[in-house]
């Protein structure tokens, strides 16, 4: 493994981005806590008299963990540091009977978790606190994985988002998955999901989390029916919880429980154009009518909290019943679904175990906001996190795009977390570059919509981009957008010249027809006059 | 020419997408007209008796022109073949005293072009002349473009796309922006505006023309600038008129006219974080403070509606003040000129020149419908027809994406055209590949705001998509995809054998986790309880 390894450490690129370096803000209530930012240095602004103006640094959200910063040496063989071990050490030997950050926030305990957020965010902690005490925002972080850097996934909190890896039975192997998850985080990955189906899934989730610096989810009945080798009949609730304890030693900070899919509700989805299209919700259906029996996840929920209240674990609440293409939209069996999730987010909380709830899928522009709103409703304000939603079925190869306008409009309207969707849904198991390209249009739904929310620090960004571009500053340009060495590659193709970075053109306009630079020339004709 | 001419024809694809073939429908009130679609034959459905059943061809909406029947030899050198020559011809014995199809429509005469779009677009004929009696929709088409097979911009009718193209001072000739065009068509675009600004700016134009189904849009000051070496000061209304005629005498459909940007309007501007960001905007704001005189475009409005009526050339009356960031975004100066742009309109109407109103530009989300109320409002209903709108400024590289969220909702909201973005936007000249990427984000965005506006036409072509999908009728999922040989490649990437496209499964789940494949087993499992 070890040789494999360093096989596999040649191949990825730790290093910070281009005019961008690690910066760390020290904690007040916790003075030991460092939280990472990106720090986007930026040049001077020249006016026409010679002389020049500085512009300030920009600080970025950073969710790329120590793996761009060149003080720290990172090693997979090793894993990350545990940054989180002392304070987890620290609650050990308090009193409190439940050790969850909701259990803490609503006896009013602040938390290092709490600071670091907050500093994250630009929010005081009492806030933190507060979102997380009344479940509107959790903080996702399993005891067991004190290596991942604290975030907090709530709607009054910058949108987040969730990039999906694991392997299926016909492809990818562990060092693929672990090369996506560190590809994932270096783009703007807040969460991933490791959705392993194939063999292996113990050995690639465990590098995977002792990697990773943020939190990890998973799905666990995949791994409980591989151990039945796929015998959807063979499934009990003892294989179950013991496959939900082995991930919550190892560290999963999230788990997706179809736990809402009801016997009833199953009729409803079996008369839809595209049926079941949750590898969950379908696996537990099929379980339902095999054995006429109601969900064992249901029947079995509050033994799940027992379970998720000692390590911290968050619900994902499973939409096993969301719809797979534009007909079935806002369905019954979808709505019904997310009634059920209503009242199990309540049940969760009585146990202080932090609670999201997922949500589709395939839904038309029209047909989005009613999502949002009776998820808000029925689930008592618990974080909701969707999957796109997709806004037409018919472009396969293209559903980043099909699904960042659902997203960044869902997300606008209160969704806490977007889960990404790559060019190759519906065809294929993505690659490492269908990862990064379903990152960055994520990122922008996550971005346009704190914009669209009003948020300062989301406003701050764009208004340093346009300010740079305005001042014909490419450079700055450059580092300040989302993928720097690509927009730098498309400028340079037919301006490769350090020279012409100073131009105040580029090829779309060339020089007599720059908008910019005639607007410039009309302020000077005003001065003239 | 010839001999370039024949490398050009050997570089193109002039073929129809796999499994669809060219479709025409004949008229009824004009039996020789031929209304082209794209057919897409489609497997049948397997059951498990062994029993088929057919599913019905789809037919798609087809911008692509004569170049994908290979029952019609065309020919770069000679030009498309005249398909409204005759119905021109034949209107010209008439003693309607304006050629315009807005003065037609005003009259109660049906035109061929009117029947041609009602079968384009599912609807009656005289709900297409309504409308463009209303001014809620135009149907452009210069009586010197023959060429073109007529299409319809309304909010009433399918969502249309524009593609930009054309050359700058520093790149790009005229061979690759003739291919530029014939693949963008290719690709879905329902017009194309040519926007060059280098050399050979009247024969690019002509070669453009000669050779697009579609109807060709321009930016004539573009031209008139070169015309005196981009010198602005020198622009005189006579240069720019003698533009417009030359460019209407070739055959252009629909001219940018920035007649609504006026000189108490440009100190708003100024203020801006970025400015003016319209080449044309720019040029003539420069043109008014140098002289000291109103914008000679609303000075001389009517001379142009009365050369524009003589040519059924449209007015695209251009938004100058657009906002170039979210800072600017619904600005004083953005509204002030789009209230000008309805005093114009109604000018024009007069005339009976069909006109569309030009929109921004860089909008969040929370303010795009701010945009389109007041557009309706302002401009009397009027086609609304937006650059993107960008919902974001941070992404430089990935700009058709940021502006396809805010295409699709501005196009839900009633935009009836939507004017695409590439990837190159703000960094350099798109080339072939941009093309087609800023094209099908754009019939994305289109198509998602047809869904959400609930059209017939639009909903078909998702469900035949979902049933192929439910079915696993991969060839029919590709066929049916907006681009059918990437759908295919990414799929083929995992699973490449011609057996596979029969699974019931493919690389992104594996055969045992296939949801549909599980929920169509819980229907068989039904069936035996």
């Amino acid at each position: 493994m070890t040789q494999l390894s360093a096989d596999f450490k040649r191949n990825l690129s730790f290093c910070p981005f281009p005019g961008s370096e690690k910066y760390y803000q020290h904690g007040v209530l916790f003075p030991k806590i460092r939280v990472p930012f990106r720090k986007v240095t930026l040049c001077a602004t020249p006016n026409a008299h010679g002389k020049i103006r500085p512009n300030q640094p920009v600080f970025l959200y950073d969710t790329s963990g120590p793996y761009t910063d060149p003080k720290i040496k990172t090693d997979i063989d090793a894993g990350l540091p545990l940054l989180r071990l002392p304070w987890i050490k620290q609650r050990r030997a308090m009193s409190s009977p439940s050790r969850t950050q909701m259990a803490y926030a609503r006896q009013g305990i602040l938390t290092a978790e709490m600071e670091f957020v907050a500093i994250r965010e630009g929010c005081r902690p009492e806030f933190v606190r507060q979102e997380v005490a009344a479940g509107r925002a959790i903080i996702p972080g399993n005891i067991h994985h004190p290596e991942a850097e604290p975030m907090i996934i709530g709607r009054n909190f910058l949108v987040k988002i969730n990039a999906n890896i694991g392997n299926s039975s016909l492809s990818s192997g562990i060092w693929e998955e672990v090369e996506k998850m560190t590809w994932a985080i270096r783009w703007g990955g807040d969460t991933v999901m490791d959705l392993s189906t194939g063999p292996n899934i113990h050995d690639t989730r465990e590098w995977i989390i002792r990697n990773s610096p943020v939190p990890i989810g998973t799905v666990p009945i995949y791994q409980a029916l591989e151990k039945i080798s796929g015998r959807v009949e063979a499934l009990t609730w003892d294989i179950f919880r013991d496959t939900i304890i082995e991930q919550a030693e190892q560290g999963v900070d999230y788990m997706t429980i179809h736990a809402g899919l009801l016997r009833k509700h199953i009729p409803l989805a079996l008369k839809r154009q595209t049926g079941i299209v949750s590898r969950g919700g379908s696996i537990l259906a099929k379980w339902c009518r095999i054995h006429q029996k109601e969900n064992f996840l249901y029947t079995h929920f509050e033994e799940l909290c027992e379970i998720f209240k000692r390590y911290d674990v968050a619900f994902s609440l499973g939409d096993g019943l969301r719809p797979g293409s534009i007909a079935d939209s806002n369905d019954a069996a979808q709505f019904a679904e997310l009634a059920t999730l209503g009242i199990l987010t309540k049940i969760a909380w009585q146990h202080d175990v932090q609670t999201i709830i997922e949500g589709p899928g395939h839904v038309p522009m029209n047909k989005i906001k009613e999502n949002m709103d009776r998820q808000l409703k029925g689930c008592h304000g618990a974080p909701f996190y969707t999957l796109g939603p997709l806004t037409t079925d018919i472009a396969p190869g293209y559903d980043h795009i099909t699904s960042a306008i659902g997203a960044a409009m869902i997300g606008w309207y209160g969704t806490a977390m977007l889960c990404y969707v790559t060019p190759k849904e519906h065809l294929g198991l993505p690659d490492k570059n269908d990862v990064k390209q379903g990152i960055l249009a994520y990122k922008i739904a996550a971005h346009a919509a704190d914009i669209a929310k009003g948020h300062p620090i989301a406003q701050q960004w764009d208004k340093a981009m346009s300010k740079a571009r305005a001042e014909f500053r490419w450079d700055d340009q450059f580092k300040l957008g989302l993928d720097p060495q690509t927009a730098r590659a498309y400028h340079d193709q037919t301006l490769p010249n350090q020279k012409e970075k100073q131009s105040h053109y580029c090829s779309m306009c060339g020089p007599n027809f720059c908008a910019m630079k005639i607007s410039q020339e009309v302020k000077g004709t005003r001065g003239k006059r």
